[in-house]
């Protein structure tokens, strides 16, 4: 399965940057993106990178530069060439078995949510199907599909459900990761701690 | 399968509190309790209630009170009688088919992930396990587990890792929920929103 990772390699995870300083994200961001394409190679498919600038490190697949909207440059996608699949590129948690489920999932169509009403995961393989990552996606990828009189397959994953966009999600990370993105954090000097109760990532003392 | 379901009916939900008042976040713990004991009987399961207080409204299955804190009360069940799941009143998302997956995951013990950390399905089928909700739960339940040479099987689902405890966790409840907990948003006058690109709940204009 052809597979389209969304990159941004100038200011990716932007709210992160409370804990993360920019060059950090840089390099989190890259470890995120490598643990993706292992999970999609892992899975069967061919990754490839659609990147919003060229990015200045070696992804090791082939890469594309729009820098048009996400939807835009998705879209553009979808209309080249079906079946696609389209994974984020911050899913720290994706494995070849939760990806692997994400294409045996059927459907003309087949959606993995985000938290947060995202869209994490897709699959498109008929014609007519519209992108839209703007606002409630899943529900606006539903709707999508039905108006273009598609059948919609929906994938049940935790591991895919969390791209890791805010401070908090890299509790996921450190608690389920098993890639290079908990590494560098490892590596980076963070630890899981518990305040009042509940578990947060910060800088070792 | 016997499934305890913990419920505050006290003060629940507390940090749904910038958005419902105190009747209201009774109404809406209520409706999102009612639809995880249907997910639990949908799925096979025998629910009953553990409790913080004895509730004021009848939940339909039999409830035990336990005032002392969730991991005690918690391993007391697990002490009873085996096997046993756990599953939190919460999880608004959860469907027959999600909770049959935590049924049918194998293991000593099984464990669905929540959000952050947490551990928000749990199946006990041999002696010696020890209940920490406190912190990272996923992970100190995985290790207790190793501890008392349990094997552990673990659920992918996103359904069961949405525990609605944040506002935030609305947005979920309108994109994906079927039951009662996003009827009683729908009532209660919210609504599904974009602000910024960004889906919220808020209150109809």
């Amino acid at each position: 399965m052809r597979t389209v990772v969304p990159f941004d390699p100038r200011n990716p995870n932007s709210r992160l940057s409370p804990v993360l300083d920019d060059d950090q994200r840089r390099e989190f961001a890259a470890a995120m993106l490598a643990d993706v394409l292992d999970a999609v190679r892992g899975a069967g498919g061919d990754p490839e990178v659609l990147a919003t600038a060229s990015p200045d490190i070696d992804v090791g697949v082939p890469v594309s530069v729009d820098d048009r909207s996400l939807s835009a440059a998705v879209q553009g996608e979808v209309d080249a060439d079906l079946p696609v699949a389209v994974v984020m590129a911050d899913l720290a948690l994706a494995t070849p078995e939760s990806v692997r489920g994400l294409f045996d999932a059927g459907g003309d169509v087949a959606l993995a949510p985000g938290a947060a009403g995202g869209t994490n995961g897709l699959v498109v393989r008929e014609p007519g199907f519209s992108v839209d990552y703007h606002g409630a996606s899943f529900r606006d990828h539903s709707a999508a599909a039905e108006r273009a009189g598609l059948d919609v397959a929906v994938v049940d994953s935790f591991r895919l459900a969390v791209d890791v966009d805010d401070v908090a999600d890299l509790v996921d990370v450190f608690v389920h990761g098993e890639g290079r993105a908990r590494d560098w954090l490892v590596d980076a000097g963070f630890d899981l701690a518990v305040r009042d109760g509940e578990p947060v990532v910060e800088p070792n003392a």
